[in-house]
């Protein structure tokens, strides 16, 4: 990337939405729905640490970005299912790249995390 | 990616470095050092709109995670480099990749939120 001074408005532009879109729970929903539609409460239990309030946030944000549709079904009680759009499965591979580094170089961070902290 | 029960201690370890290497200005700085070191002073007129108190917590969270480098030149005034450690560098491409998504769909992101902020 080259950023020069006439870039700055596209800059802030995208620090916006990577912002959004580099956000934890965001990078966990979006490779959870990789797969296909899934409920509410099933993204819930699959992420586990997260509150109720906080995934409705983020899928909401999902929802605002036009990354992700949500569709009631009529049922009692009623079902909710979140499904990425056309726009958000374009985010999957980007999204996948991120995590498998994260995953593959954890042990990596913690060590050297470790290290500093003993440093300092 | 499939979480199950078991890899909820992993998921959280992993929601841990994707937060701090998601976040928008790890993102910048990461693709502005993959060219090569750079000044503390150069990033923060590169990236325009970051206090120096943001941009020394980005940096620092970097050197802690094992990501960067700080070597400071005894010069008058002394002259602080940053440069990218061998483990992120392989924190370019991913990064690279989540940048491109944001840059070339920036435009739809901002169509569907005045959409969805319209009809809200």
């Amino acid at each position: 990337m080259t950023l020069s001074h006439r870039d700055e408005t596209a800059c802030r532009a995208v620090s916006d939405v990577l912002s959004r879109v580099g956000d934890k729970w965001t990078v966990l929903v979006v490779e959870l729905l990789s797969d296909g539609p899934m409920r509410f409460s099933e993204l819930r239990r699959l992420i586990g640490n997260i509150s109720q309030k906080m995934l409705t946030t983020t899928l909401r944000g999902l929802e605002r970005d036009g990354l992700v549709t949500r569709t009631v079904y009529p049922t009692i009680p009623p079902r909710v299912d979140y499904e990425l759009t056309e726009l958000g499965r374009g985010l999957r591979e980007p999204v996948k790249a991120l995590g498998d580094w994260a995953r593959q170089n954890i042990g990596h961070i913690n060590e050297a995390r470790r290290k500093f902290d003993d440093e300092a």
